[in-house]
């Protein structure tokens, strides 16, 4: 990290003290320094966002300094880890003070909101490109991974989907009666941090939603060599949401939409009385390969396709 | 991280198995998990490199793969922390096979040969973007903090300075009679781990050099309140520089110019047979604030001002 890098990630991010104890040195020296709690590891993991790619020039700053350190909370919550410390590179095509104010104002108030220290980073001259690696702890032997789903385990999720996906709708031209909600929910998501510890000891499986429930639940099935069959009617949908499905007859959309940052996760039946309330029980984990679903009565396959930002 | 993105990392990273046996789980869940022995502390760094800013667009893209993942090591080498773990964000504009393999045989290259594993990464489309996040260890309260810097403390370097500052004048069309060194300094730098690990409990103050000695060394003046006096006489210079000198009159360029990445530390006299060979003594610690150099019997000030990315 170089002389100029502090003075603006000082100016704009460290007037922020440490929140946590285990962070012993932040931002100026040539590393952060962190400790773990005894018989925990570390969780960690990257996500980058480009102008352009994934938010267009004319973003809300606030807004994207909260969702780029959201979907990087997300993934520490699809393994039930306790988030602490996040790094930040930020490569700008200038310095605009108000775009970096309101940009530090979205990232850091959402991490103060969940006690997470910004412990370093690094800016750069050049085409905006927003970068997090965020790191978390959880007990030895504790995450909640992709491979552990169980034939005969229920598939929940944390809250409705599609909402975002409507919100890139609504952005697109899509005329909604209640465009607040789906917009709030494509903007500014909700890392899912409480109940992914909450999950700890109960879920098997666990993922976040980015790319889409099919997609997701799909990469669960892949990695531990199992199918699926939802129940369409037990999926928790907006009544935006409802009512575009209604005026389309699109009702494929909430299930391959990306962004919206809730869990899914399997849980053992027996174990069903342990989830947290606001989760939505959806499905079952089956021995035949594939993801199927029941709507009106028939069956059919859902190919596990999402959508992706690369080739 | 999504599905595409695993695609593109697999191809090119992923048949490199982790190393470590401490990185539990790799690339492919939400997070990597990871241990630190106990008695641990985590040491985390990261840095950008943007086409057009930190290299050029016809950049040997090999040696762009070890350049990028050097310069953070040289950031954990300065803590005296032992890497273990990495983690890359992509961002490119198009795939190219034969680049990307390449790149990834100059990163991959590095980090076998330092028993550094590729942990995770994101990739995207968008303008040449990279951005590494490392993570070492060290014992409980062993870092090399740029503030523990004490009067009286010997100043050593672990290398020549000046190389890579020549290697970029070569670049911009200075005829240099040995330019090999010098080019392979800027394109090739070597993380001094070794080095760094070697002065756990002997180094007071370590920083490594990318914005310049004087800037660098700056850095610790600063932080640890005192100023220092070098003697020009005992700087390691190669060659080319002396020569570059020599033509020139220019003999600030070592002091001033940056991406070295050699260590530069202060040891305790009484200390001064523990410091690893190799290394040079150039200069002593001080009371009175500011950074001097001794040159042909007179003493000037020094600006500790190095190359900055931005502003």
């Amino acid at each position: 990290m170089a002389l100029a890098e502090f003075d603006l990630i000082q100016r704009y991010f460290a007037k922020y003290a440490p929140q946590q104890a285990q962070n012993r040195l932040g931002i100026g020296d040539d590393c952060a320094l962190l400790s773990l709690p005894v018989g925990h590891q570390l969780a960690v993991t990257t996500d980058t966002m480009v102008e352009n790619v994934h938010f267009f020039a004319d973003v809300d700053p606030t807004a994207l300094g909260h969702k780029l350190l959201a979907v990087n909370l997300s993934d520490l919550a699809a393994m039930g880890a306790h988030p602490f410390a996040v790094t930040l590179s930020l490569t700008l095509p200038h310095t605009d003070e108000a775009w970096l104010q309101a940009f530090a104002d979205g990232f850091i108030g959402l991490a103060k909101q969940q006690g997470v220290d910004l412990i370093g980073g690094d800016t750069t001259a050049g085409p905006l490109t927003l970068s997090v690696t965020a790191m978390g702890s959880l007990p030895q032997g504790g995450a909640l991974l992709r491979s552990a789903a169980k034939v005969g385990d229920l598939i929940y999720v944390s809250g409705q989907v599609g909402n975002a996906g409507l919100g890139l709708k609504i952005k697109q031209g899509w005329a909604c009666s209640e465009p607040d909600l789906p917009l709030k929910a494509m903007d500014k998501p909700h890392p899912r941090i409480a109940e992914g510890l909450a999950l700890r000891g109960v879920a098997h499986a666990c993922i976040d939603i980015s790319d889409g429930l099919a997609a997701d639940l799909g990469h669960i099935l892949d990695r531990s060599e199992v199918g699926a069959c939802l129940e369409w009617e037990r999926v928790p949908l907006s009544a935006p949401v409802q009512e575009y499905i209604r005026l389309t007859g699109d009702w494929r959309m909430p299930l391959i939409a990306g962004d919206d940052y809730e869990l899914c996760f399997t849980v053992p039946a027996k174990r069903g009385d342990l989830v947290p309330a606001g989760c939505y029980c959806i499905g079952v984990i089956q021995a035949e390969p594939g993801l199927r679903i029941r709507r009106a009565g028939r069956e059919e396959t859902i190919a596990a396709k999402g959508y992706e930002h690369f080739f």
